[in-house]
């Protein structure tokens, strides 16, 4: 990694010594440079790419941050220490000499910083890779020995299936994080901390043989590149249960697909076969839980139709009609709402028989 | 605790029997009830009480709520088994027989009588001991044993300093958790999971015999109670380290002095002599790190003005003075702001120099 970033320095610096005009190029971002992968299912980068040339008043500065990120990406591969995206930014922040202009003004102008190296790499390399990590959310339970190398001089080894309703709270980077030994036939990826803790509380991952992880919200970084790694590494598929409305919808959907704003990364963050069991529309039917669905808001209603005009969610004819269907009905339905038939409903018959029939979304 | 619910049932139900008018009476909530108390150093309720009848149209629907509620954590001790505040409401939620009336129309109406039963035992019962829990954040990293029995038939035992930089996630509740064995000299409460990552790389914990907890923003109630539990428990003093602006004041004092809007659960909930290290407006100077200052917007400076009027904030002169600092010299600071030093500098100096010297604020 510190050779790749030496290489793209050693140009930029023959380029200027023989007087000509450094450029360095990376993928295009913005929606129009955005598109669906049909065959690997997932959101990404188009081949567009953009230029930004040393020489050139309105590209210098965005040039000289890049550079910039990249000298202390090197000092922290050496040191083999991370940094926060907030500290990467105060460590830069400095007025340049013989000036009053500051490197970088805020922090976002150091996110995009970043994510333009990322993007010189063209979304082979993430942030996570460079030592630079993002905030950190969610937690795990499940059967496996978890080996954490990331404090240096320190080998933390450990089975996040003793942790009690804890559990183990997910770091902001796990790509030095070894797993191994895994015994479970899944991963359910649950969206609330309460549904976490029920799921725990009934022994569901001991009984289902299933690994456990609370996104609580939109996953973090961490947790999407752990899911990842867990389905594509370890060979294990992947479950979500999820809110049935739009927002639950659109948690689902950057698990499986990426996200738009982060699309050149989906190849490391994206799990495509991931499969939806619930909250649906049909479950409202199934179980007899129209008295605890909630009324669709106006809000609500704005995000479904947008939902309604991805690409990459418009292609699935039974994401379409679930869409719909909350649409026509003005309803959604939460993952709790099934603790109206008992505590244990959800545990002992409503996942359990969903999963063993596939009943899935895709 | 279940004699406890049967006591108050079996009034109201005599009450009844003999054709009088059933009544409960708990805390009044609301400002005008709020008090400081200057002596235990928390935020309480007052003396004032309410009363709700039940042959008053005006106060049966929250009388009956109270007792549905109360009949559900009876079912819950009963059982073992604890359930989300969300769960409480779909569990409850149903029409009344003969009628079209919900006895929940939604969540925070469910949380009201949850509150209402807690004030019934004028704050000396929190829901968790009715095993009703909130959500859940939070990770904690120290050298100690937890035994977590939560989950009926199981019993979790572990060092959560040996989790690598994920840590234990902080459950939602930890009323049945027991803590064994601390080895440990003080507790450090971070607001920012990427501090508490920082000082997790740096082995702050290990070289400076500390537990570390993130708060991830505003402490949960697990949180909370967890640091109340360690600081008189097990008698280790608890030093607080936030952003320099209102909201990372308001953090520490919601931990010291307990919330308004749940001042009667303050002394389960506060802990009244945890010490704050930092970031103040004196380390601007101290550390000369003007250059990292970030300017105060308009919503920032009405938030500190805000601070300024809590009486339990303005009887400490040391909190005037650094809101006012603040106000005048319009800046605000943040934790990783430190990093412009050098990543290691919060853990080599700044912390370690600070809290050697006592150079806290109460």
């Amino acid at each position: 990694m510190i050779d790749d970033l030496l290489d793209i320095a050693k140009n930029i610096y023959e380029e200027l010594k023989k007087g000509g005009d450094p450029v360095i190029k990376f993928s295009s971002r913005g929606i129009f440079n955005v598109e669906f992968d049909e065959i690997k299912g997932i959101v990404k980068l188009g081949k567009r790419l953009s230029e930004r040339e040393f020489f050139n008043a309105a590209h210098v500065r965005r040039f000289v941050q890049v550079l910039l990120v990249m000298e202390r990406v090197k000092r922290l591969l050496e040191s083999g220490k991370h940094a926060s995206q907030r500290e990467v930014y105060y460590q830069l922040k400095h007025a340049l000499p013989f000036s009053r202009i500051n490197t970088f003004q805020d922090e976002p102008e150091t996110i995009k910083a970043i994510e333009d190296l990322e993007r010189l790499f063209m979304g082979q390399r993430i942030r996570e890779e460079f030592h630079i990590t993002a905030d950190r959310r969610g937690a795990l339970y499940g059967n496996m020995t978890i080996v954490d190398k990331s404090i240096p001089g320190e080998v933390a080894e450990f089975n996040p299936s003793t942790l009690g309703r804890g559990g183990w709270a997910i770091p902001s980077t796990v790509e030095e994080i070894e797993i191994r030994d895994v015994d479970a036939d899944y991963i359910l990826t649950v969206e609330s901390g309460a549904m976490y803790e029920r799921l725990i509380e009934e022994k569901f991952p001991k009984k289902q043989r299933a690994i456990l992880i609370a996104t609580q919200g939109q996953a973090s970084r961490g947790i999407r590149r752990l899911i990842h790694r867990l389905r594509y590494e370890y060979k294990l598929p992947v479950i979500h249960f999820g809110d049935g409305d739009p927002w639950g919808f659109y948690i689902y959907f950057v698990l499986k697909t990426g996200s738009m704003n982060l699309a050149y990364l989906s190849e490391k963050l994206a799990t495509p076969d991931i499969r939806y069991v619930g909250m649906t529309m049909d479950d409202i039917r199934e179980y007899d839980l129209r008295r605890v669905t909630e009324p669709l808001k106006e809000v609500d209603k704005k995000r479904a139709n947008q939902l309604l005009n991805y690409q990459w969610i418009k292609r699935f004819k039974e994401w379409v009609r679930q869409i719909n269907l909350m649409l026509d009905w003005e309803v959604r339905i939460e993952q709790q709402a099934l603790a109206n038939k008992s505590l244990e409903f959800v545990a002992e018959k409503y996942l359990p028989e969903k999963i063993e029939n596939e009943k899935f979304l895709p």
